[in-house]
């Protein structure tokens, strides 16, 4: 257990990836914190960072890259970095290298310091390790058979972070985290960018695209219940978790017509007005093959926080990103 | 399907790791039943080349000794070569250099060839890739938590068989074996040895040493059971697999007391008694975090044929090896 946050025994806090969205949120949830000692910003990107940290711009799959970031022994590690699942199906190559290459080599380099050293990693994975045909509900004992390349190279760490974690050379947890949503900024690429859009764009007064048949569910989390979630893997007991040291998050399942209701509840009749249905095959295919929902009790019984409903969500995108104004 | 066999159609079929007991075995069964085109039998150590085939001595994992082996393309590959349980645990770095960045470079090079190669690819997997707290019997969905380095290695050589066979790069079939028995020769160092040894050794007038109750269950299957496991994983219509691509092996579970029950019937008293029980701690609790039955529906739906009974693994093991003759 790393009860040493707060206690000035964390020296040095590490996130790899710290550039994206949830590694810019993260990084502003520990420096406004504290407690966490020095903290250590990579990302291939140059990182935003608060007074005191240090940005480190390098890509981990790099030979000699990953000791570099170990020189000075962080005894937290947020490995959150990776290429995502549209650009690691598009380029094979590339998503191999990062995804997988480049998590062994991180994790290579922490074992081969030796010395006593075992620092906490927390490993970001995803619901994309689970392929279709599934049960209603995704236990805790299902079988990971990735359908796309993304979710194959985050199978594949976490299968790395349990062997390296039982060996020893690290104190892992993996933590696959849900559909972030109401996911802030521009709309993106993403065949899930649309779960967001729908309800970030007209908030904002614009008008969103849904691809997709409103009976269709999916699995949710808010930014803020993922940096939740990224605090509680770092500090919790780890005796406690046995070798198993994957977890699916806690969510929250909606259709999307469930996701529309929670709009028109909290933002009125006219914010719905702004989703235009414009059917997609190509999209609606590939959501097909995505989880609708789980039984995460492992998780649960840890102590990780889901949102408590859609609408709790709408509530966190409009408080923290919003500064509270919508249009309605 | 490489409903070619036979007919003249497969020019090659490359067996990596041929000079082990199953590698053996394979190419003996091969070259006698004729169609699989010219044998080229790879392994560390020289391997026994019966008339026409071709040996290469080399290791997989070497830079370049993959793309080596596939110069001529052959039509069939078997990947057999894998560093052993134990030795894998005792040795990190030379158990993930062979075991997954071997299958990872052998997985690649094949890809790298392009132009339209896709061979059929059998990877011989194994009940490693799961790790206690079990079910009674193991379903196939049931999730892969592996306990050793070697049963990681596995499992990702698994996701990596499944992805490259959905990308189109080879078409892939992983089969979990269970446990060999009685593997022939000389007693190993292998924490599984003495589930054959308490065979083999009273059949040929030896003494036998049983390290754990006779209440343990295990899952197993005849050397010529493992044969026929990869000659049907080498030729079904893998369009019938779907996306999940490795399957638990059918096998047959039985106690160690039951095993020595077969053994009274089929050999007496005399050899039963050549059994002498020696706990040994270390023993019992690697076995405790062991696979003691399955439930492999879809191996048996696709025909897969597991032995009919424990009494036909030790009457297999005395046509196959002893020549008919043993000591009761």
């Amino acid at each position: 257990m790393v009860a040493a946050v707060g206690s000035g025994l964390v020296k040095r806090t590490l996130i790899i990836g710290a550039a994206g969205m949830i590694g810019r949120k993260l990084t502003e949830r520990l420096a406004r914190d504290g407690g966490w000692g020095e903290l250590i910003l990579n990302d291939v990107v140059p990182p935003t960072a608060p007074p005191g940290a240090k940005a480190v711009v390098s890509d981990i799959s790099g030979i000699g890259e990953a000791e570099k970031l170990l020189e000075n022994r962080p005894d937290v590690i947020f490995h959150l970095a990776a290429i995502v699942s549209g650009e690691a199906e598009a380029n094979f190559e590339k998503g191999y290298r990062i995804n997988m290459a480049g998590t062994w080599q991180l994790f290579e380099a922490i074992r081969r310091i030796g010395d006593g050293y075992r620092p906490r990693l927390v490993f970001t994975s995803s619901i994309a390790v689970f392929g279709a045909p599934f049960p209603d509900a995704i236990a805790d004992e299902f079988l990971s058979a990735p359908l796309t390349s993304y979710g194959t190279q985050k199978a594949v760490g976490e299968l790395l972070l349990s062997d390296y974690s039982r060996r020893g050379f690290f104190d892992g947890v993996g933590i696959r985290l849900p559909t972030i949503c109401v996911r802030p900024g521009k709309p993106n690429l993403a065949a899930s960018g649309f779960f967001s859009g729908i309800i970030r764009e007209p908030l904002a007064g614009q008008e969103a695209r849904l691809p997709v048949p409103k009976s269709v569910r999916h699995w949710h989390a808010s930014p803020r219940a993922a940096i939740g979630f990224l605090l509680h893997a770092a500090t919790l007991d780890t005796a406690k978790l046995g070798t198993r040291r994957n977890l699916s998050m806690p969510g929250v399942s909606v259709t999307v017509g469930e996701q529309i209701e929670a709009l028109r509840r909290i933002a009125g009749e006219g914010a719905v007005k702004r989703i235009r249905e414009e059917p997609d095959a190509t999209v609606q295919k590939i959501v097909e093959g995505w989880p609708r929902n789980f039984d995460p009790q492992r998780a649960l019984q840890l102590g990780f926080k889901a949102d408590s409903s859609f609408d709790e969500i709408i509530r966190i995108h409009i408080e923290d990103e919003l500064g509270g104004r919508y249009s309605g």
